[in-house]
């Protein structure tokens, strides 16, 4: 994710990769199983009873929708978005008991977990959090070293994840303004959200089929992603969603699970 | 468990499994490891963090002792003890979630999970409510049917489970008083629970060895037993279970898993 | 609640209060706040972080609606809609501390609990079941012997309130279905449920105005209700109580706080 | 706590007070009660369930203690030692929650809660850590102003409350060694913890009739301590109590509840 110099990448083209929030208890899942290729489906530790997550696995499987673990620190209160300092032996353990948790639900109605994405406070700071990082990393690989993990492009943990041989799926944010630097506009900062349908998908073809985004300021970047997150649970959802979907159609990219 | 005909039963003179309850944050665990052939792991719905069941499993591995799930209600503040109305599928979910997320720690650490066993009231009401029964059958036979189930002999959950081609393990208890049918006395009457290692051991090397037992009354009852469970978390619990262990070895029987 | 032979009441005739379940994250509860007269706030146990109840708190005071604590079994996970067997002092101990919880919340915004409603199963459950009855009535009168307690007519918990010198309210529903014997048609029922706003509004009416009610068998009982529950996270549920208060008022009742 | 020059300072000479955690399941509470003055009583977020939490204010209340809220954050798994980021509305309400839910409890066994202690990683928190600082002040002050607030010398929490008009109640450590700078020697540092009760009862008394005491580095340090904490969960805590409160009687001190 460095100021882009490219002019076509033909990688990019042909196939990318849909990602949603789901199994939270916000937002229309049926309607999102429609529209995406991977289900971050939340293991219990932010949001999902062992009922709510089973139900979005089974729906899952029936969509031909591909299952991951949304995996968070243990604030249900919270939603999974505070920080909390945690000592690396007990982050492995939650990160095991949840990815085994789901895995098992998943594999109960013929599914099965097939990547690992943090949510919340705790993907923000796997962005650059060493320790926590290699938490993850250990765990993934503790419990199934075929799983891949799917976080930022350039973060902490997607580093330490190739070094140890896992595979790693990169994201963009549909939904999302970019910095110059190529990291995303806090929430905080006024057009750091898209809300515009037409917006959303326009941007999303062009960083798909170009690998370039232009930033905040206008200035064009490079963003790779093997899969783009589309918001599940903010208002219009289903819509934006659906735009990308035909825009995506419509410049000839074929939505399909990302090959890691 | 029916009035005793029996006079010899070599089937059970060679070989019995001792099981108890860890991973609860109660009692000495590293003591009992020492002991029993099989660890009752507590799965993070009545008790324990997965950093607990982490570093029993670890301990479990460690020392040759085979894992079984210990399956609860989700009632923490009530430690599993207090009876809960829950739909089939809701209960069934939670099993899954359970034994899954058990199995994935256990694996990190080398090992797995073999066995399933309900506890506290879990445990009390699947002796006779069929609805429940069913769901922990159902449960074991979606997350893997080689896992077998422990419970009370003629217990409503093993025959469901012998029917539906589950392995079973029958469990006979130390320190409890039986009634003339073969059932515990209830914990509210007097005598119900033993308290002296010396008579608590004599009764283990009389029902492994011959299959029967005196009962409160006096009378001789038929217990037939694949693995005793010695409490772990009762006063005297590590002095009662190393009694058993050595009266056992003195009357010539071995102590290891049973092969269900 | 016995079959009718009133044929006028005009105790009936000139107030009513109306109530609704809020902070429970689900519904429009700041649309509901503009309706209402009683807001039955969750306490943290079936729903609601402490800063949802504080907020719904300081809504319900900005909007002068009266503030009743919603006391729920400990059971987050199935939202307090399973039995759960609780002793005696465990509930007790379970009420307090959510009543003491919510009523410092309201305080720290210039408001007060003046009621406790039980919530889910535990309002289901005290209908019959003596000892929770109990519990409720002890726990309320430790609190504070002023508060109200809200129930069903002829329940168990209203009945051993009122023995116990507590203020009751009894509440009637505006979209449930009656038996003949005064008691509500179990939802897994055909018609128990109703979902025409106007119907909805037209039987508040007739119950406000008359204490009198058409039975899902076309005859008439007695429901005397000193407040009227409206479901607030139903489809349709705020234009269903928009109805109720426009027709309560072409029928010139008054839509006040109960005088408990 | 600034390096000491004193020579002698009769303030100290006559009164302290002691304080130790209850209610956390942990320790042996009813010995413990039968030596401090002041019971920092567990309010369910960091452990203890409602009934314990009764119970142990029954007992306080039996035993003339005083009761304090120890307030920590919603991190049972943790139990409370670990940083959350929170925002300060989230803070203060599950601030004003818990305190109003123990006091609660005490008042239905004829006590109430006097003063507020944070907890683990929340009480070291707040030592530097203004926003949570605030908060911790703004929810003492909305529950009720008469409150005090218990702390470090020193700390962030306590500047703030003084400065709110709040009454304060400073404490030392028994059993913690203190750097030259009068703060407490970190937990992984060598001798940070004082395991013998000779030694312990000694510095207590040091610091409660002089103000002084000797700093890891051999050199003479100013406490100003209203109160005492004997911990009571680690082992030897009741043998240390003991000698506590044996060498303060025989120090002419009286050992009774802090003026605050």
């Amino acid at each position: 994710m460095t100021p882009d110099r490219a002019t076509t990448d033909p990688a990019h083209a042909s196939r990318i990769d849909l990602n949603a929030d789901l199994g939270e208890g916000v937002g229309d899942d049926a309607a999102m199983l429609t529209i995406v290729t991977s289900a971050n489906v939340a293991c219990g530790f932010h949001a999902g009873t062992p009922a709510d997550l089973l139900a979005t696995c089974r729906a899952a499987v029936a969509a031909g929708v591909r299952i991951g673990a949304q995996v968070s620190y243990p604030d249900r209160a919270g939603f999974g978005r505070r920080f909390m300092e945690m000592s690396t032996p007990d982050l492995i353990a939650d990160l095991v008991y949840q990815i085994g948790a789901l895995d098992a639900l998943a594999r109960s109605v013929g599914g099965t977990v097939t990547y690992v994405k943090p949510h919340g406070a705790l993907y923000n700071t796997v962005v650059h959090h060493e320790q926590q990082a290699d938490a993850i990393v250990t765990a993934v690989r503790d419990v199934n070293p075929d799983l891949a993990v799917m976080g930022l492009p350039d973060s902490e943990v997607l580093a330490r994840a190739e070094r140890a041989g896992l595979a790693v799926i990169t994201e963009a944010f549909a939904d999302r303004a970019y910095t110059p630097a190529g990291t995303l506009v806090p929430r905080t900062e006024q057009g750091a959200v898209l809300s515009d349908s037409a917006e959303i998908a326009r941007r999303v073809v062009e960083m798909t089929t170009s690998g370039r985004l232009t930033a905040i300021d206008g200035s064009v970047i490079t963003v790779a992603a093997d899969s783009i997150c589309l918001h599940g649970d903010t208002p219009g959802a289903v819509d934006h969603a659906r735009a990308v979907l035909e825009a995506l159609g419509r410049a000839g990219v074929e939505v399909a699970r990302s090959r890691s």
